[in-house]
């Protein structure tokens, strides 16, 4: 029934041969990497997909494949991690490519950008559409070749000391929300304020802002948000579905024997499952818990999103118009978005939407 | 900048001493499976995800690891693929559990059941919710264990000849639907139909039945139900995010050395994705050109949406009283999907529902 053949006697005189015959049994190389997270060990859904990664490469290899991983700030802080793969400081990283955003908008388009693809499309959209081949052209030039590592799902909107309701009430709020968003909000009025993960717990408190984001509810719970803000707003519109990347030095990558690489990418499909999974797994039993102790849940009204659907398109006019680079893969990813958003509203969304209902 | 440190002379060495030393350079065993689908390869999707572990194996340990699919026929017909496995006629196979509904209904479990999880939700109750855990502890009372491989998403309703626009206009429906779905239709006074494949096209064609339920656009195009069906219905509320999954023979797979049964786990874990993935990018395309070639979508009614969410909650009673088993993974499935519902219908439905009215 089962058919293997133990290379027994046979087997140990052709390791023996190895110097006649290396392609029989080959002295496998150990090769070390050292990767650098952009997250802290306390998140352990985003940062444990680096891990899962790690952690798979080193079974699959025996051991030969080793990979260390980092938290932010071990080797290089969160937001350096894109530097420290180009620069060769390490081997590899797992980030947010977003973060980059300020180097060139282009960088941004691997993790979300508003009213982008949710996780599944956007599997879709870098395994099957396109996008990995079309971002990675782009990557290569800076000498890092990026893996997909991992999702949040769509994220909350963020923590909330008052209601919004009209349009208006985005006037004047000091929001701690990023990047593209922070541009988009501007637009409306919005002041959007730059702080770090373990600042805005005091700066909410205290009041020095009105509103922050951060991911949702599992992460969010664990940083207390729900007891210094009361409304939890959704749907994070400008992380309808952030993915994480692997990123690897181009040159690294180059050297690695070719089984490695195969575990690598293997070992990078299952970190991508695992903190999507694990997100959904988690999400539900940390809102029920922050809801029953207080927290209200609010969607933006519909005229505040269409505001920022509007706002956010000419964020775009004007971002296309400034760097070719970034209107090529807006333009391949909002392409690609359109026929998923045809299919989705057919038989996925009605399912969902019916589902919803039904169990309500 | 690069950590690797080839075992050059001292490698060498180490591979002589390989009697002495034998965990320094293993002489890896070389494996051989053969993986029956129950597929046939014109279905490049579904059949495809076996063969990217397969492919993706190789790679891993040198063609150490050797795994042959051969499609639904070569060696045992689509629909015994898991007795094959279970007799050890093949180690592995690549099928969808639900074919084996009437041995025992909680094989059903595994794929999808009326008004279950999506595709998505699916991958967390596997990964982190226990799913894996719990379906397992069955499927070894068979002797075979299930990894995840492959979803199709939320299929289609099918194709009808006529409009079905009221509960009523399902009696006397000779519709080609199977499993669950059959006995739930059973009670609004459907006539299931039990037709492979290949025999529905004819059947629809001369009218022997009216309806007929396959996948989803992409493989529905193929076989060319557009043709001879007019009205596209959706959702297909029986498989709203249908698994697929290889399964391997419990002696085979102890027998695999660990670092083989690790390629093994993640290779799994990328043919799931590639499988979801191929479908979300190509499902457009197939839907758009049948809509432009007079396929008419429809969705069915919220009343005949509701009735047979209603006929399907008699069938789980009925079902869950005959099967303590049955009854195990029902209970901890729907558990499951409660929260997950709770969570999704949140800022991910939302998120996904005003992109759909956005893009419109």
């Amino acid at each position: 029934m089962q058919r293997r053949n133990f290379l027994g006697k046979a087997g140990v005189g052709a390791a023996a041969g190895v110097l006649a015959a290396p392609a029989i049994v080959r002295a496998q190389p150990t090769v070390r990497w050292r990767l650098a997270s952009s997250f802290p060990k306390s998140l352990d859904t985003i940062y444990g997909a680096a891990e899962v990664v790690a952690r798979r490469v080193a079974q699959i290899t025996n051991n030969k494949f080793q990979i260390t991983v980092h938290a932010a700030g071990e080797i290089v802080p969160g937001l350096q991690v894109l530097d420290a793969v180009q620069s060769g400081t390490v081997e590899a990283g797992h980030t947010a490519l977003y973060y980059y955003f300020g180097k060139e908008p282009s960088w941004a388009v691997a993790t979300a950008i508003p009213f982008g693809l949710n996780a599944r499309q956007y599997n879709a959209w870098w395994h099957h559409g396109g996008g990995e081949k079309i971002f990675n052209e782009f990557a290569r030039k800076s000498g890092v070749v990026a893996f997909l590592n991992g999702n949040t799902g769509a994220q909350m909107g963020g923590w909330f000391r008052k209601e919004i309701n009209t349009v208006e009430d985005l006037k004047g709020l000091k929001f701690r929300v990023g990047g593209f968003a922070g541009q988009v909000l501007t637009k409306l009025g919005v002041v959007p304020q730059q702080i770090a993960g373990g600042d805005i717990y005091p700066a909410l408190e205290k009041g020095t802002i009105d509103a922050a984001e951060w991911v949702g509810p599992y992460d969010d719970e664990k940083l207390g948000f729900n007891k210094v803000a009361k409304f939890y707003y959704y749907p994070g519109w400008w992380e309808g579905g952030p993915a994480l990347h692997s990123i690897v030095n181009q040159k690294a990558l180059d050297a690695l024997p070719p089984d490695f690489r195969a575990a690598w990418e293997a070992a990078n499909e299952e970190g991508n499952t695992f903190m999507m999974s694990k997100y959904d797994a988690g999400n539900p039993q940390a809102l029920k818990r922050m809801v029953a102790s207080g927290t209200v849940l609010k969607a933006f009204p519909r005229p505040v999103m269409e505001a920022c659907f509007k706002a956010t398109q000419e964020v775009y006019a004007e971002t296309t118009a400034k760097s070719a680079e970034f209107k090529k893969l807006h333009d391949h990813y909002f392409g690609f978005q359109r026929d998923q958003i045809l299919w989705f509203r057919v038989t996925e969304n009605t399912f969902d939407d019916f589902m919803a209902s039904a169990r309500r």
